[in-house]
């Protein structure tokens, strides 16, 4: 197909279409890599986590996370790692097998009960952090931040302080600093959980709602 | 934060926003891999095309082609895959290399000059269907499609039989069966190259062009 087009003259090349013949889809990469899990074909890495055991790909688990990358190939190169089974004390069976899903799918499957997704959330951003899956980690942090609700808002705060996650932070003061939800906070036994587990987190939400000048925070009811 | 909105009423819940806090960028599944591959970290299979030698991971070439992974995973079984070098005959050493791109990167990196871009797509097709990897033997029929003119169409048409493309044959009928177009092709080398190779494909161009009603070819200038 001719680029250029001189009206008037005949181009033979731009008689060419291409659309109308071949469609090419979108990617399906996470196809491709979720089929391969599903058959288990050439799986040669065993996690036991709780009672539950899991197989998988080396080289997949390294390319999405440096931490597995280090461990797996690490142990590869000592020749100890082919058919061998890693134990995972600090998660949990069905987080373990969401971020599984993850890697394979590209994507958190939904879950139908909002409070299991939230607490799963919580669950997975640990583990996110954990392998260093930068992605994974925001993803929890937009659900979580879908999710905050008095109950629910210190444990929150305190988990994005422990696992470094600025925005998710941010949405908790953000949250938390109004005056009518701060004074029903205050109630709750998550005030104290603040209190003792992340001081410093309080401190800035105390400052937050400080800087918030009076004429604004009475307009806003703040 | 609160689905249901009662109006006039106060949802503390309905206070905490989602998305001016965190962001979630679209999929990076491609650079992991990409990224992977550069590293060359934990490369467990090696091809020699020609004179050039390119390492690779199994289970990622595997995941993206049966063909892989009945060669790969099927010598692994045998025990003999390990750090074997496998000998490709039948490509040429840039095109495995596209074709390696393609598997981790998820693209055909473009190509400046358009001839080139063109024979490329010719033969990533050829590896494409030896690979049965079908979205990328779409991407490249796309291509053609877009390079169809008269000093090639006789070579894209028997490619497209030879690899059973439906899209692109049609493609290049529809191309070559305008009156002027024909008329041109049949003085070229093309043609006879159309006609010692793949007489089938000239019979259905001879047909297509008899099926355009008389009146709708005139006014058509066909």
């Amino acid at each position: 197909m001719c680029d250029v087009i001189i009206p008037g003259e005949l181009h033979i090349e731009e008689r060419a279409t291409a659309s109308p013949f071949v469609v090419v889809p979108p990617s399906d990469m996470h196809k491709h890599f979720g089929d391969f899990l599903a058959a288990k074909d050439g799986v040669d890495v065993t996690f036991q986590v709780a009672s539950k055991t899991f197989r998988a790909h080396t080289h997949i688990l390294a390319a999405w996370s440096p931490v597995f990358e280090a461990e797996l190939l690490g142990a590869m190169r000592q020749g100890t790692a082919a058919g061998d089974c890693i134990r995972i004390d600090d998660l949990l069976p069905e987080v373990f097998m969401v971020l599984l899903h993850f890697i394979y799918n590209g994507s958190v499957p939904e879950m139908e009960v909002q409070e299991e997704e939230a607490m799963m959330a919580q669950h997975l951003l640990e583990a996110a952090d954990r392998y260093d899956m930068q992605r994974l980690k925001l993803i929890c942090e937009e659900k979580l931040c879908s999710h905050l609700e008095l109950r629910m808002a210190a444990t929150i705060l305190v988990l994005s302080v422990q696992h470094n996650c600025q925005g998710l932070k941010e949405a908790c003061i953000e949250f938390l600093k109004s005056s009518d939800v701060l004074e029903a906070f205050m109630a709750t036994d998550g005030f104290e959980h603040l209190t003792k587990s992340c001081p410093a987190a309080l401190k800035e939400l105390i400052m937050s709602k400080l800087a918030t000048p009076l004429h604004k925070r009475r307009k806003l009811g703040k």
